[in-house]
């Protein structure tokens, strides 16, 4: 057991190794990173994180975070309001305009249906989806979540949900192996699959 | 080049990844990570960072970290005050009070001597180290430092600048490695080392 020479550095690595994939070493590191730097620099680091958490905004559409509220994707003209990309989160909304294949909307779920984590379809943005199809306007919803049990069960729960709305529904294409994680995966294999993205059959 | 949904988000994720071994995409996994915390948890992480940065001591006598004038180690009446270690940092005072097997009291140079970064003997707690053996009450000086170049050549300067007084200058034993840093020593190494250590000599 490590004894710290002073309270407050201590309270500082115990919140640092809350974060993912920081240990206490790691965090001790960082702390006396911090330490070493301007008090000005610090106080830019600490605030940058407190107004990201506290003024950040989700977009009344789609509920990707924005800095208004309706983000820069869905107030832009150019882009195709008739095609709608469902995603997990943020990351994969990045993940995919990072591919410059993709010109349509997103909906950010905020996860997939996991029972084993006890994320339920209530939990997601499920229900704001159906509503923005019930409004008309939108032709093509296309799924890019993870090959994996949880994103397989997430688009069909959706399909049923969608079934008696006159909308395309496709998947991306698995070019991605199955099992694999969507955010481990790179951009070009991930733009192909946007381009290959085959109709979704609930029963397949 | 990736474009962030948010500027607030993007600001956040430049000023993670200014942390060491921190590159851009963990700085956006741990930004989104943070994104998803409690704005109380994520308000307690930067406060964290902010008081230990702005509230810390650095103790009078042997400038390490403390949360009062004089820290925890200095002010102990149990401790040794006629033994000196002396260390390059924080965290190396930190790792010798780990092996249990020290009980004197130490002194934080800030650093070694090193040309090559620009580090001066001037810009280290030489002077303050020198006016504390000048002060009286310190018969022996025991050298903790990296054993490298740099390491090497500020026990040198230190110890010629210490030759006339009355007391004794010893260095950690050997066991590590010639070229080692000391930070990734183990602790068994380490505590051998601190009681196997030997009389420094100018000419060796």
């Amino acid at each position: 057991m490590q004894s710290y020479p002073s309270y407050l550095l201590e309270n500082a690595v115990n919140q640092l190794s809350k974060l993912p994939g920081v240990g206490r070493k790691s965090a001790l590191r960082l702390a006396l990173y911090l330490l070493r730097q301007d008090k000005e620099q610090v106080n830019d680091f600490a605030q940058s994180i407190l107004l990201m958490k506290n003024e950040v905004k989700y977009c009344k559409v789609c509920k990707n975070i924005s800095d208004s509220d309706v983000c820069q994707i869905c107030s832009d003209p150019k882009r195709d309001a008739s095609t709608v990309c469902v995603v997990e989160t943020i990351k994969e909304v990045m993940l995919v305009e990072e591919t410059e294949q993709y010109h349509g909307l997103y909906h950010v779920l905020g996860g997939v249906i996991s029972p084993m984590d006890g994320i339920k379809p209530s939990d997601l943005e499920i229900e704001s989806l159906v509503e923005r199809v019930a409004a008309g306007g939108i032709k093509e919803i296309v799924f890019a979540l993870s090959p994996t049990m949880e994103g397989d069960t997430t688009a069909y729960y959706i399909a049923r949900k969608l079934k008696d709305f006159d909308v395309k529904i496709t998947t991306i294409a698995r070019g991605i192996s199955v099992g694999d994680e969507l955010q481990y995966s790179d951009s070009v294999t991930l733009g192909r699959s946007i381009l290959d993205r085959t109709e979704y059959r609930i029963n397949n």
